[in-house]
């Protein structure tokens, strides 16, 4: 279902869990079940569908494990999750989930506030899961992602070195990560930066998946996710109407919205199996269960241009 | 005034001029060049203060005669103005205009429409007005832009050829321009295509100046400037705040953010010459004077990020 041979870039949705996860919404079940069908119904292969962290600390995510194996009802597109430690691995692999997302921070300030642990003790956290997968058959097609959150600047530690985000990424491939995802978290991040850190990247990963996860905090997005594309990078994360804004910039986007993304793939005839029209309509799925909660993105209001072709849906 | 040993890249500010027109705010003189000044005062170095076309057709840009006299006397920046025609031509170097931006549509069926006349009439306008220029000394240091308006797409016309772009550039180099305007007029653009235009663009006008005007109809404007860089561009338009919007898209943002554009440039080292915090002060003092109309952008919402550093001020 993420065939590489129907399309050139894999778009990762990842609004049920990052977009929702930053506003106060508290959507039923049956509410994200929606949304992310109609997702589907567009095209992506694969949708980040919650988060295994403690429900006192994110009750958005409560009902994770609920709409993880919904989501993996329905099939046909893969079902991603965040997970931040061994635990979360544990239930989000009871559920079903098909990809696990750990994330670290390249910043060991950020990381040292967000999960209380050095790098050495998440990596000792993430070879667990790793051991935990290669335990048990049934485990087998999981795909573990070895996520590195604030790759281009952190809110506590300023700007961040891309020889931490070399190491740290090394140590992911050599503890066995079946992917890599590379984030700016915060809307630090620069083109040329982004360029330099992702080819680098991408060396080291070698035949590993490298993913591209980029805020648009400060407008500079879609300018950062072309970088990616052309340094190589061939999975890139989106969030549909940009929901979930950043709660240290009051009216600012969040997440790189995905139809803008899409939109600019397709124009540049990079192919994504997705269906524009259908994406605006999961996006007015979506708004319906928003208590109006703001979105964002310009391709909703402008839309398609005189003559537009994409560059091919899947077959 | 333009020295570009002190910065890396020209940003020409074109608010009062493309941001003002597309909006219902009749501006008073004095505002104008309080929000003129601010812009000069946070570094920028060429701004396009006016528009000759008939007041009738934009009442808005009545008074541009005036503001460019009294731009003019501000000093210390180059006074940039849009000529529909020869007539407007005279009109701008008889109240003292430093640079003539000349515009034709890429689309011939646009230019038809918008001043019509075929790109044959319009090319012998545009002689005109170099032989205008060149009949007398003390016009001897204005520069003469040619503009290709929809080089990227068309909303009458749908997509344009690039061959269509390069016979029209060549055609303005032959009759003498000393500088050529590239312009995304209706965010029809995406990066790769931008990057192959530019390069060509710039193949063609070889020691000539190539400026980059992009919209943000789209959400790909930052991006289409980071790839017009990549190509060798070193002059890029914006507009504070993205004044102007899109009369197509309700809610979209016009040309690309002059502070996000900055930001942009400078966190990739890139000296623009320009101090972001003048430049959001500048915002301010435009604002003031806008009767409501939005603006947009991403940076004078988020703020620096921690640790940032400019890659350097003017002298």
């Amino acid at each position: 279902m993420t065939d590489m041979d129907e399309i050139d870039v894999l778009v990762h949705e990842v609004g049920p869990r990052d977009g929702l996860q930053a506003t106060q919404v508290l959507m039923s079940t049956d509410a994200k079940l929606a949304w992310i069908e109609a997702i589907h119904v567009a095209g992506l292969r694969k949708i980040q569908v919650g988060s295994f962290v403690p429900p006192k600390l994110l009750p958005q995510m409560a009902d994770s494990a609920d709409v993880t194996r919904a989501a993996k009802k329905l099939g046909g597109f893969k079902v991603s999750v965040l997970v931040p430690n061994l635990k979360g691995a544990e239930l989000a692999l009871a559920a079903g989930a098909e990809e696990l997302n750990f994330v670290m921070s390249a910043s060991e300030e950020h990381n040292l506030k967000n999960v209380r642990k050095t790098h050495e003790q998440s990596l000792d956290d993430f070879k667990r899961i790793i051991d935990l997968t290669q335990s048990d058959a049934k485990f087998s097609d999981v795909t573990v992602s070895g996520g590195l959150a604030t790759c281009f600047g952190c809110t506590i530690a300023g700007p961040i070195s891309p020889e931490t985000v070399f190491e740290l990424t090394r140590a992911y491939v050599e503890a066995g990560a079946d992917r890599i995802g590379i984030a700016d978290t915060v809307g630090y991040g620069n083109p040329l930066q982004v360029k330099q850190v992702f080819s680098e990247v991408l060396d080291i990963a070698h035949d590993i998946q490298v993913g591209a996860h980029f805020h648009d905090t400060r407008g500079l997005g879609l300018a950062n996710a072309f970088a990616a594309f052309e340094a190589g990078v061939r999975e890139l994360d989106g969030c549909l109407g940009g929901l979930g804004g950043c709660p240290y910039a009051p009216g600012a986007t969040g997440n790189v919205v995905t139809e803008d993304l899409v939109f600019m793939l397709e124009s540049m005839g990079v192919r994504t199996g997705i269906d524009l029209d259908k994406l605006l309509k999961a996006r007015v799925v979506m708004e319906k269960h928003l208590d109006g909660e703001p979105t964002h993105g310009a391709f909703a209001k402008a839309g398609v241009p005189k003559g537009f072709q994409p560059a091919g849906l899947a077959a």
